[in-house]
């Protein structure tokens, strides 16, 4: 954006940190990106590693009964549950 | 960076809004997360919360077989389903 | 925040940059939001469209035992499965 009006130095600054937060922002942005990985465990219950968010849970024996509890744990429901798994996801830059 | 050359006003001011701006930056977005909640219902069917998608369903009787309606309403397929829940996830400051 | 005080340039151009900074990335960040898809095959697998990851799977014949494979690969593991879903997201500005 060019400035043809006389200029404060107000409106140069604004121009200029306008344009420079909105470039940083969108550079940062489309670094932004689910980061999501599995656990699974013996027995009916898994925890997402700390900082994730459970998304599913998937259970053993064909079981599609289950339940999330606190955020970050699945619990299979069936009975002689052999395996449970959780899906599990946060939100991170992707260079991480 | 620091500024050794002779520093014109714009370049004084490009560099002090660019280490302000990423630093504005990276606070907020160190703060996005995903928000997740469980919502479940009586029946086949059941609906995330108004701003919030669907990411999983689970279903009553074991069963698996399930799909995603208008990216935020659960629908278990088996018959004589008992129950359906969703889990429901969106984007949010996380001091929300 | 007025700046009472005698202020320095730095100090103007940073309170500018603040404000103007923050204003353009709360802007930005209302629109970033979890973007999903359903996809779903014949058989026992299936995958999402580049740049989205599984968030889940889902399965034919009530089948509840399922795996993520690679982030992208839903897997059906019982037998003689005639579908198989995956539910699909990835982060994005909602005006995409």
């Amino acid at each position: 954006q060019s400035c043809t009006q006389s200029c404060t130095v107000d409106n140069v600054i604004n121009l200029m940190v306008k344009s420079s937060a909105e470039a940083i922002v969108s550079s940062i942005l489309s670094k932004v990106d689910m980061i999501c990985t599995n656990v699974s465990a013996r027995g009916a219950d898994v925890s997402c590693p700390s900082g994730y968010k459970a998304t599913s849970c998937a259970c053993g024996m064909a079981c599609g009964s289950w339940d999330i509890r606190g955020n970050s744990d699945c619990h299979c429901q069936c009975r002689n549950i052999d395996w449970t798994s959780a899906r599990c996801c946060k939100i991170g830059l992707l260079s991480e």
